[in-house]
């Protein structure tokens, strides 16, 4: 959480971390997201993230506080106040990413894989600027739920301006069958004795100019043009899985998406899944060294269910080396990708990266 | 003033804080600058401010510096050094907010209004980069003064390139007839049971590409087009009124502003006012709620005198609830426009919005 | 080094700065770059530069982070992480200024001359992103060296992508003939009793896009156009002395630039040169006031050698005044520049630069 300053009494916290994100690539630092990606092949060297947090409370520890800043790209990234006095209805304003996908809120440096899965781009709704309200309901035992009301602007990061009277809707509702909440983050290094696992659906509707969204805002996905105010109306929903348990951890996502383009008068669906596996073996054969986890990830993407053979394929594996948790790591990753969308004769491709994740505090 | 690190016995002073406004409104976030913007009705739902400000002092009280930067724009607002040893010859060098207009000057999060007037956008020198000297006169009882002196580049935030040769001069005296400066802030907070006001003449004058400034920089009022070096001579002057007491806060601004288009060969000369009262009526009746300020604002700009019908009114009604003075605020206002300068026939719109400012420490 | 948070019995060290630069300029605030910018006569008055600074070390004093932005133009800077545990053997990771030629990689505000001389523009790396082997072997008296081995993106500022499968490679090796690192800063403020120099050469090859680089990251010399992928092959080499001794400070660099442009398939071979000497005279004449340095720097740059008469010439005469050493100093400085690069009958200038550089810890 960063180093804390605890200022007149308690009275204030005011936390304080850095992060960096050092990568080398071959050939692509990302997924390819065109056909001409795969032939551009491209050496990557240098920092992939660069962050600077702020975050802590004001006069009472539920006032809270908490700013993320892209000092790479010089984006703000969160900036969000919360009054979380009550358990079971807590209230937040301002920016940060929608609670709606597991992969997509667990922070990049907290992660198991390298990067997040092919999916992610295509099915995210990011960050984001609104009001939320949210909370957990505990009815004791197997009884426990999260949930998320979030009314947004809908525009992307860096946006609070509507699209014309329209706002951005999203709900999600977290079963927690163990009575726990498994909590926002890869790879089982707690080293769970007790099998904890979530399983959650989402729900999102919101009409934009904008087909996706990313760090940089509201996009288009291939195949899709540069939209009007309210030429795209887009319904999504999730269902999601996950848990950890003696050093094993699973993450699984199932995504619909469609998208109604209001001028063209065309309709399209996309659906994806992801399933990821990340386990330290060291628990199984001792010789293994402590800090190191293995992890795989299998995910298909389906760009439009009204065509045949447009699928794509991503199966990685990888290494993760914990000095010091997610604080401190180093990470290996292998991609093969296997795309249809592009080319009905299909693209694919190898991908090796190497990332050092270091946190200061 | 945030929070406050005394370094090595007081020998450095840091001063951190951060602030944030968050705002809801329909259909417009701010006044209509074209006619297209009346028509186009848009929700806003989101961050309409953040900005993290640093200052403090470094070996003496009197050498000083403060950095204000706008976060979510990722811009440099104020960055600036002073020396104020002397209270009647302070010196100052860097970016800052030109002293020319009260309204200006108060910071956004210490106003009475919800956001300025609709004259601000106009006549507004902005912030600009160059150097001042200033200070406070003080004869004795009514025989008090305050002046500024600004040379400026007179390019806008974050350009100290000036027009050619030329440059941008700035004059400002203040007279304080209490005795006592009333200082840069909106809305009686500290109910001063004696009456403090104070009376300003300022002008000044420009040539530049520009015929207007605001955070962006320099810019085009409605009607001018994009300038080339040296076409627009500007010439401003204001009369200002300001006074506080007992509850009760008053302000007033009479702006003039002459463009002379050397290229087209053109004058055009623009006039503006407005009256702003805010009043706690706790202070009357006592049942009324403490913490609660209503205010009420009237403005009116005629973009060319030579020209008939082509006022624009505004008419603000709003109500302020502090839960920790300026530091923390709830404001609704409601404002009733009524333009005839993009046609004769006239526009007008109601707006509403609903903002809430936060300071963290 | 800038204020220092002892954190946690010093497990943790923060350093945190804060530094500003303030010019006033005429007719220009740097050296013209093409003919145009002769005749177009500029006044500048504002910040020039304007930097945050935060570094430190994380558990262990060899384990460093630096973060370095301009909030100016809102642009990261240096972000690096560094194993300094073994003098002879050190590794850095991120971003920063390539460690190539001393006029580059002494801070602007550690430097004796008010700005670095005509022939940084053409001759800098500057900053990139990549990883680099560094360190200091000592036999022993004048057995001492630097080296730096740095593997580097190649695209400049803010880019951590190489150029198709090409990336920029860099050595520098530095011979301490005194057995003592001269360090990277600007005049003799120390009074080294004892004669302390450095003479070093450094190689560096790169293809990209671009045939310079500078803090907006990569772009063109004057008379390239600009470049595909892998268009230009730039080849570079170095030679420099520097010594300080008594209140003297010299500084030399010797350039030579290789452009292969494999497009148009032209080949062009740049030299330069600059000498800067400073010296503070109150070490002769003791009534010389002893914060005040006088210093001369000629620079001459051949942007062809296969072309007559189209050299630049640069002189400049400057003065210092230290306030606190590098971290308070007013600088005024006047140059002759004489340039036929951009048309054979020359043109010349005078320039007059006012500066003042402050440190705020």
């Amino acid at each position: 959480k960063g180093f804390e300053f605890h200022l007149l009494d308690d009275t204030y916290l005011l936390q304080i971390d850095f992060r960096g994100q050092f990568r080398a690539s071959f050939p692509h630092s990302n997924f390819p997201s065109s056909e001409d990606d795969f032939s551009d092949e491209e050496i990557f060297l240098g920092i992939s993230r660069a962050r600077i947090k702020m975050g802590g409370y004001v006069i009472k520890p539920y006032y809270k506080f908490y700013l993320e800043q892209d000092v790479r790209g010089g984006n703000l990234l969160d900036f969000r106040a919360e009054i979380e006095k009550l358990s079971y209805l807590k209230l937040r304003v301002g920016q940060w990413k929608a609670r709606y996908s597991r992969e997509r809120v667990i922070s990049s440096g907290q992660q198991t894989g390298l990067e997040r899965s092919l999916i992610n781009r295509v099915f995210t709704i990011d960050r984001q600027q609104g009001i939320s309200l949210y909370g957990n309901l505990d009815g004791g035992g197997a009884a426990n739920f999260n949930y998320w009301v979030e009314v947004l602007a809908g525009s992307g990061r860096g946006a609070g301006l509507g699209d014309d009277e329209k706002l951005m809707y999203m709900v999600r509702t977290q079963w927690n069958p163990n009575g726990e909440d498994l909590g926002f983050s890869g790879s089982d290094l707690e080293f769970h004795e007790k099998f904890v696992s979530s399983v959650a659906i989402a729900g999102v509707t919101n009409t934009s100019r904008f087909t996706r969204f990313s760090t940089s805002g509201g996009g288009q996905l291939y195949g899709f043009e540069p939209g009007a105010d309210g030429q795209y109306k887009v319904d999504q929903a999730l269902f999601e899985t996950a848990f950890k348990y003696r050093g094993l951890s699973f993450d699984q996502e199932f995504h619909y998406k469609n998208i109604d383009d209001k001028v063209n008068l065309k309709e399209t669906t996309l659906i994806g899944n992801y399933f990821q596996v990340g386990y330290f073996f060291h628990y199984l054969f001792p010789k293994f060294p402590k800090p190191m986890e293995i992890f795989a990830r299998q995910a298909f993407y389906n760009p439009n269910i009204d065509v045949d053979n447009d699928n794509n394929y991503e199966y990685t594996f990888g290494v993760n080396w914990f000095f010091k948790g997610h604080r401190n790591k180093l990470t290996a990753d292998y991609s093969y990708l296997k795309f249809n969308e592009f080319n009905p004769e299909g693209n694919s491709e190898h991908m090796f990266r190497l990332q050092w994740d270091i946190s200061i505090f």
